[in-house]
């Protein structure tokens, strides 16, 4: 029975992946309002009721595929942290971690929704979530601070800005182009953590 | 004639003004599929009639908003190149410019919105124009590493990540906060432009 119990919430969680993943792909080819509940069931070959056994309202499908996009950039999060590397490539490795994730297609098909549309408690969840990310990526910042690796000086400005700049791929980022995510965020790690290092470790540029 | 004809035209251009200012705080507020043109000529003490004088639909008065938006850079950029300066102050001039015109309400206001909404013809129109501003950007960068001052090495990824972190200020700054847009253009200014120069010139920093 438990096993029976296990083998359910498996299927449910590879279904409502697909539908999320489907979701995504409608929203950014049609845009929220213009996308329809019927063409992702119909791309799934699925019945508009039985997708409402997975998500309860377009908006919510938008929240949802708003909140895994949050998941993926925590969980890219923890994989680094495990590492246990220093503050200054613990941030280079969260730079090109983020940078990854930012230019899966999922995530470039999320973000170009408007979460503005979503109802305040979806919102604020939303919001949440990505303060969460912020207060994880900032504490990475002031352990390098305390460690004497970074600069004190407006350093929130600059995490900001770096932030920023990765959160901006998205709408520039095309999988044509010559450089990989990965190198995309090798090259601004470099450029942008060597603005934050103090000037008196000449070792280190 | 040529009087009153060019009253005519100044007259026009005042109301139009006024015009895009209320529906990019309308668009702002209620996102822009909810945003009604009624509301915004009751707004303005105008008929809906007269309103189409000035903008022929919805879609042509966010197009026209972002329009303006894009105008405001490009004016900001022809002020700073007036000044003359070299490379890297003109680099720094024009940070700080983007950072003040980004964070006035209206550009705010008109960034939340989704140009993917827009018909082609004026995506394409807005693509040019940014692309434009993206072009004059890289012409600064570009003479600096032919001047010596800039690093030629990944110019152009830096460039996307200080293009980036400047647009991504709209999502976080606050009128309240305690930085202004002028603080905040120079921090990152001082910042992204650190990590351009060549390591060669002691006494840029």
């Amino acid at each position: 029975m438990a096993a029976r119990e296990n083998y359910r919430k498996i299927r449910y969680d590879i279904k409502k992946n697909d539908i999320l993943e489907n979701a995504a792909k409608m929203f950014s080819k049609k845009g929220f309002e213009k996308a329809a509940l019927e063409d992702i069931a119909h791309e799934l070959k699925m019945t508009k009721g039985s997708l409402y056994y997975y998500i309860k309202s377009k908006e919510d499908m938008l929240f949802q595929c708003i909140m895994r996009a949050l998941k993926m950039t925590h969980d890219m999060m923890d994989e680094v942290e495990k590492l246990d590397l220093p503050p200054e490539l613990r941030l280079q490795e969260v730079i090109v971690g983020h940078a990854k994730v930012l230019t899966t297609d999922f995530v470039v098909g999320v973000l170009r929704q408007q979460e503005l549309l979503l109802p305040k408690h979806m919102r604020d969840a939303v919001i949440q979530e990505r303060d969460r990310f912020e207060q994880r990526f900032l504490a990475i910042v002031k352990e390098g601070i305390q460690k004497g690796i970074f600069q004190k000086e407006d350093y929130k400005m600059k995490a900001y800005a770096i932030l920023g700049a990765l959160n901006w791929i998205p709408r520039w980022y095309s999988p044509e182009g010559k450089l990989s995510p990965e190198e995309i965020g090798r090259i601004m790690a470099n450029y942008l953590i060597r603005g934050l290092l103090t000037l008196d470790k000449p070792g280190k540029k």
